[in-house]
């Protein structure tokens, strides 16, 4: 026996009951006869929890329009579900049990569909089966669906995003507690992951030290590599709090006077850019006016070449979730639209830079939810 | 930015080499034309290493015959595979970054597939990005094919099971420090957890603490239920260790003489279930074989309608794998097989109890990797 759980402090009925209703019209919009929906974040937004074993379906039916949405899920994961309030949300509970075929019985209430939409994250195990038990129907990702819902957060989102951006603020602000020469990364990292859960997180599920050299791997995470008087060190930590949602912030820091000469001018040319990006952000701009605006300050400056990712990533219960702020991304910003605004300059073999905030789009700007200085912070060697 | 890491102590590169070419051949014999494996423990078992983020495409691309396998990965995430012996392995290594499109990669290397199979962990994203960029290959799933490899363990992959069962027997040993009136089973388990780390694990997986009438779902983990004097708890727990190898232990615990007149007679039927399941593990025996030397003496002593799972999961890289110990699977067994034993007998709104020792299938018998004592402990109340 063995599952992972989500303790989920769900939001009430009737907001649930609202999404429920959302993703139906989304899924008719869509030309998608039914949405099939596997454990993970698009499950727990719908209905307040997602939990489930691999091997065993548990999926969410929601019919586009018709039969009421069902959920399908194997009797021992029952007790899992019990907080779900099925009854206001008038979706059927239909437990299975090993030696049943669960993709029959999702197939029985769909009828004769033409297409049907798998959340993105559902396991080719079961894509597969549910490919082979809906005959001919076209299978297509219900991602985009759920993105146009997921992705304009609620207040009280963008509350629990708020209070997650303040919890990692505060791992921050207390970097000159563990980062220091003569520790490894390995050990500041073992430092911040039990910091960031005593500020208020649930789990650390991040924790990048990229010191020196390491700074220059984007998605480094920590090593055995000795922290040296004159290390530049990228630190890009987040995690989720009790409601799910996430944190993700970056800030470079120096131990010490920095050894590489040109680290203060080439860290105030991605504070420029980090500023012009953030301050970019409104409705009406599109993600990839976002990256742009950060891209070409980097550009201009001669670094071009050493911006090598997206400058954001939409968060919420992911950390990764839509609206990518990416260049050919021409989606117009909303109020409600959550996302990091994170460029960075790396310099192979030597050092690296980035700065990372979350903003929330307003109805004439943005709020950021991560508010500790953008300087490079020189702690004491 | 963000990541999940695996920090993989690998199988050296004779031995991966090895289990590419079983792959190859295994494709080969399913008749199907290539195997793309994604970040998951399938491909951990391929190389060694198994990171990536969801939504950009890491795939292992093994040929059935004729081009070499290759690995597409995006460039980002290329630090993470640095420790992979790609040369060695005769391993393509192709990147790409934002805005190429990763799935014409993978197509490129496989001419014209007439089927190819994808992990069973890949997400539906990945699962129809590749669907649309093969053409009119057939998708099937690779989990057939691997787990013929994975199924039989090698002598270093028993050994670190080995190690695995040890350390969670000290944690078992250690439960009268933590199992005491008063306390809820959060705090049990959290306990429990840090102790799963303290005694070898890298992460406690799973916390199992099922107490008086919680003992009775199988799926329970915690809750803020108060542990009363006389309540029967049903503890079960495990994780990996740094190789990647999991432990899953159950007892069952009494905290001073249990409340329900019951509980010894019936416990009693339990202990000789799961000792008969364990005893009739052998080469040549079939899983149903197992799952019936359980089941027959509790249905025969009248609790049948109490034991709602199947009596055992195939472990190793994954905490549920094959061979499933289930009836209706007539897979014989062989050398090198490792599953749970662990049938469990459940009074709704009482009680319950299960027995859990994982087990490995010998030349002549099997080697038990967990070794507490069988009967029900009682701690001091």
């Amino acid at each position: 026996m063995s599952r992972r759980s989500l303790h989920t402090p769900a939001p009430d009925a009737a907001a649930l009951r609202a999404r429920l209703d959302r993703a139906r019209d989304a899924a008719s919009d869509a030309g998608t006869d039914a949405l099939l929906i596997a454990p993970g974040s698009d499950l727990r937004y719908l209905i307040g929890q997602a939990v489930g074993s691999f091997e065993r379906l548990t999926a969410l039916v929601v019919p586009a329009s018709g039969a009421a949405p069902a959920l399908v899920l194997p009797k021992l994961e029952a007790p899992g579900y019990t907080d779900v309030p099925t009854d206001d949300l008038g979706v059927d509970v239909l437990t299975w049990v090993d030696g049943d075929d669960p993709y029959a019985l999702v197939a029985g209430r769909l009828g004769k569909p033409g297409r049907v939409a798998v959340s993105d994250t559902m396991a080719a195990l079961h894509v597969l089966g549910l490919r082979d038990a809906i005959g001919s129907a076209e299978q297509t990702l219900a991602g985009p669906v759920i993105r146009e819902l997921r992705m304009r957060k609620d207040a009280a989102e963008i509350a629990a995003l708020r209070t997650a951006g303040a919890a990692i603020d505060r791992v921050h602000a207390r970097m000159g507690e563990w980062l220091r020469p003569g520790r490894t990364e390995a050990e500041v990292g073992a430092d911040i992951a039990a910091a960031i859960v005593a500020e208020g997180h649930t789990e650390a599920e991040f924790v990048i030290v990229g010191s020196g050299p390491n700074g220059a791997s984007p998605h480094h995470d920590v090593s055995g590599r000795v922290i040296e008087n004159g290390d530049v060190v990228v630190i890009d930590i987040g995690g989720p709090i009790a409601e799910g949602y996430n944190s993700d912030s970056t800030r470079t820091y120096a131990v010490g006077q920095p050894r590489d000469a040109d680290v203060a001018g080439t860290y105030e040319v991605l504070r420029r850019a980090q500023r012009a990006a953030v301050e970019a952000v409104r409705p009406g701009a599109t993600a990839q006016d976002i990256d742009a605006a950060a891209r070409t300050i980097i550009a201009e400056a001669g670094f071009g070449e050493y911006f090598i990712h997206r400058t954001g990533h939409g968060i919420g219960l992911d950390v990764h979730e839509e609206p990518y702020i990416v260049g050919g991304n021409d989606l117009v910003l909303e109020p409600g639209m959550a996302f990091s605004v994170e460029p960075g300059i790396y310099q192979p073999g030597r050092w690296g830079a980035r700065i990372e905030d979350i903003v929330v789009v307003t109805s004439d700007g943005m709020e950021p939810l991560n508010n500790r200085p953008h300087e490079l912070v020189v702690l004491g060697s």
